[in-house]
């Protein structure tokens, strides 16, 4: 394996961190609060670390999918490790394990949060909070490849290993201009959404934090009763804009193209908007008797669906309280998830569209036991080798959920809490039912059980291979082995 | 489709029916019951509509997996019909949908009960009760086949149709001799743990109940404490009959003919004795505290993991105040199921070995991308084959069951309960938990959120493609477009 690529590119991210960390201090002169002042010296941290390890370049440059997945892992590890530090250091958050809970969760833009009390913070941490997600949505390591000029031609890698979704396509034949792009789209809809959010009459500071909320589809709110406070018009922004950034943005490439048709006939994009719909009617007419108007309702309805089908977690409602059907319909909407290719999380739309389209064509061949007809998706026929990953990627995911729910159940909470606590971080989610619901935080557990959820939301962040790759023992030895052989190759050159 | 053989063999199965509902009345005359005359008229209307049927041969013997299907479906519905005739005609059951959910659950070797006072009903019923979980257990087919000279050498479909498990093997050459060696172990062993019974002082006609109860991996008690009551001895041959009828009866065969060495080497067999050994000393550990001695948290954390894995349903504990971690290791096992060719239900140890093994290999391409070795099970190959189809069982199976849960819900019980209660019935197992738990009963459900159950049930013990397929459109297109065609043959014929 190629440790000498890996180390490089942590760091350049550890690089990238540095300058990104100036950000809350930048927020923290204009509100001219102390706490900025402990942003400072984890960035200078975290450039020396960088500078450290990107001093001597790469002997050489071959990449494949195993170091694209050890290589996001990491530094996904590493970012969170040196993104907690200011709020521990400040104070604001006085254990460090609830500190790289939040952070983890900021950047795997889960959300789930262990503050019970969020405006006591100060408006660098709480933009820090809302940033992490931002950065978390799109992937450090996709902004990286939009920057930064790696050398070596399989950069393709690294952005498969990070970006969500049973397969990943490039937009345009060089994966730096792909990177650009998709950042550049994801930039232009952070910023409308912010101005709509100011048309409505929300304070600057609100209205950036919300947005960078929203694109990340993150969740951590800047009030304590999340959005519950905001008026029915700003509700009504964030919902469609939870739902846009929860759309695959090859849509918007495709959009900005000109290409639109195309776009409408992504038969992902068709299935998602279709089940929000249909998820909406069903609890609107299940909670309508609880509302004092029928249009209240349905902002509470279409609120809650766009924000559990995107994964971001904001709330408006105590859906805690809703009766089961609203609270059946919310579970499996966790684990739907939002579109591949978007900032959502969960299991993906189109990985459900690839499993029915697999056991419809099982049925057919019960009936016409001679038909050989291959599964199509957007009219190009899916190969084996996706069906294949995408079964694989449900058994895995399954295993881990069912792993960590016995994990977790040490701390004795009752099944439901157990059940959405896992289901709300693996899928990045945020808040769950009972004890984890909206109106509620993951303070109480143990710290035991915060490590497993940790390693939940980074597992369903990074689509489990890359993390769980980590604990295989032959990539441990193929590293150290790399090193000794490395080692020993310009030994060898010495003494020739 | 060859509706003329599906119609002969439905005959064959209710004439079986017929005979099958005598034994109730000899019951009923030993213990001089009034109840049992009821049994007499239900079993001639059987016998009468069983002659109808089988009056005219089938005009041919072409036998698909389609037709093996579609008739293994309706006979079990059939079946259970007219199964449920009698408790409704004794008024021992005033509701016919309670007669039926009673009745399904039996066949189906569910075990899940709607009677909240047992002791009441009278012996004959209690007899029939057990019965059908004895006949359901092993598959009324596979008696038919093992009695009735079927002509037509396709007799394999309507086995593989019942048989649970991914892959249905013949034993002998002859799907004949295979059925009747399977009915003879399956006799013996439920005669052997009737006799340990009695050796342990349960008087005969508990025994006798007990052992079919057991042996159909059925769950239905004749007590209304299940099996608290019992002496901790009796509760130990239980607990061991439970595993032993919950292991592939292949390997008896294969101990049968001296072929001890293979039977051990069977690997599902060793993964499901591993599971039991790990979940009893989990749930030991976990519930030490509130036994008064540690053999007593043996005997109950023993009987409770194989009454679940086997998805018997006996209990001796109520579970349901046990704590968390007990709780989920118990609802896992109710998923994992027992060995496929047993008479248990569930998923099937097997088919998550299969599962586990694709995973792996998965994780292998990762690290060893030119690796090509395919999966092997009890050191053959795995074909390409059942990998898929175990794959689209798991995804049809999750569709079903969220599904059930939603239809569910509208009867608003909470979460858990709604969850275990599809569980427990998909599974066949019986108990759930909270207001489906071992102390309770079924019988709070809405008619609507019981037919459901029932499906559920008849589902789980068909594993689901046989019944699911009733629903196919075409499948009735074709009932009748077969059916017209034979028609206007014969009518062609005459004319010439």
């Amino acid at each position: 394996m190629n440790s000498s690529i890996i180390r490089f590119i942590l760091g350049n991210v550890l690089k990238t961190e540095a300058v990104l960390l100036l950000l809350p201090c930048l927020i923290a002169l204009i509100y001219t609060e102390r706490e900025g002042i402990w942003y400072l010296p984890v960035a200078a941290a975290c450039f020396l670390l960088g500078l450290l390890m990107t001093r001597r370049k790469p002997a050489n440059n071959v990449f494949y999918l195993k170091e694209g997945c050890i290589t996001t892992a990491l530094s996904w590890i590493f970012l969170s490790f040196f993104g907690c530090l200011p709020f521990y250091l400040t104070g604001e958050i006085p254990s460090l394990t609830d500190a790289l809970f939040e952070t983890i969760s900021g950047f795997t833009t889960t959300g789930a949060s262990i503050l019970s009390d969020v405006e006591a913070l100060s408006h660098c941490s709480l933009f820090w909070r809302s940033f992490t997600h931002w950065v978390g949505g799109m992937g450090v390591l996709v902004f990286l490849l939009a920057i930064v000029p790696l050398s070596g031609g399989s950069n393709i890698n690294l952005m498969r290993a990070e970006s969500p979704g049973p397969s990943v396509g490039k937009l345009v034949p060089k994966v730096r201009y792909t990177a650009r792009i998709l950042y550049l789209i994801y930039l232009g809809l952070t910023i409308t959404e912010a101005i709509l959010l100011l048309i409505g009459k929300m304070p600057l500071f609100d209205a950036v934090c919300t947005s960078l909320g929203t694109a990340g589809t993150g969740g951590f709110g800047i009030k304590n009763d999340s959005f519950t406070s905001y008026s029915p018009y700003l509700q009504w922004v964030v919902t469609i804009f939870m739902i846009l950034f929860g759309i695959n943005f090859n849509a918007y490439y495709l959009i900005l193209f000109g290409k639109i048709k195309s776009a409408l006939k992504m038969e992902e994009v068709r299935y998602y908007l279709l089940i929000i719909v249909a998820s909406t009617a069903v609890i609107f007419l299940n909670i309508l008797k609880i509302y004092e108007s029928a249009f209240d309702a349905l902002t509470q309805s279409a609120f809650q669906v766009a924000s559990i089908i995107t994964t971001t977690g904001f709330s408006t409602a105590d859906f805690n309280i809703w009766n089961e059907t609203s609270k059946v319909v919310l579970v499996l909407l966790m684990f739907i998830g939002a579109c591949a290719g978007s900032t959502g999380g969960g299991i993906k739309v189109s990985r459900f569209v690839i499993l029915f389209k697999t056991v419809r064509k099982e049925f057919t061949s019960y009936i016409h036991p001679k038909s050989i007809k291959k599964i199509q998706m957007d009219e190009k026929p899916i190969e084996h080798e996706v069906v294949r990953t995408v079964n694989v990627y449900i058994i895995t995911f399954t295993v881990l959920f069912v792993l960590s729910m016995l994990l977790i159940s040490f701390d004795n909470t009752d099944l439901v809490t157990t059940f959405t606590a896992v289901a709300a971080t693996i899928n990045n989610i945020g808040p769950g039912l009972e004890m984890v619901g909206p109106t509620a935080n993951f303070s109480f557990f143990s710290p035991f059980a915060k490590y497993v959820l940790m390693f939940d939301m980074l597992a369903g962040r990074l689509e489990l291979f890359p993390l769980l790759l980590l604990f295989h023992p032959s990539i441990w030895k193929d590293l150290f082995a790399y090193k000794r052989s490395e080692h020993s190759f310009k030994k060898r050159h010495k003494s020739v």
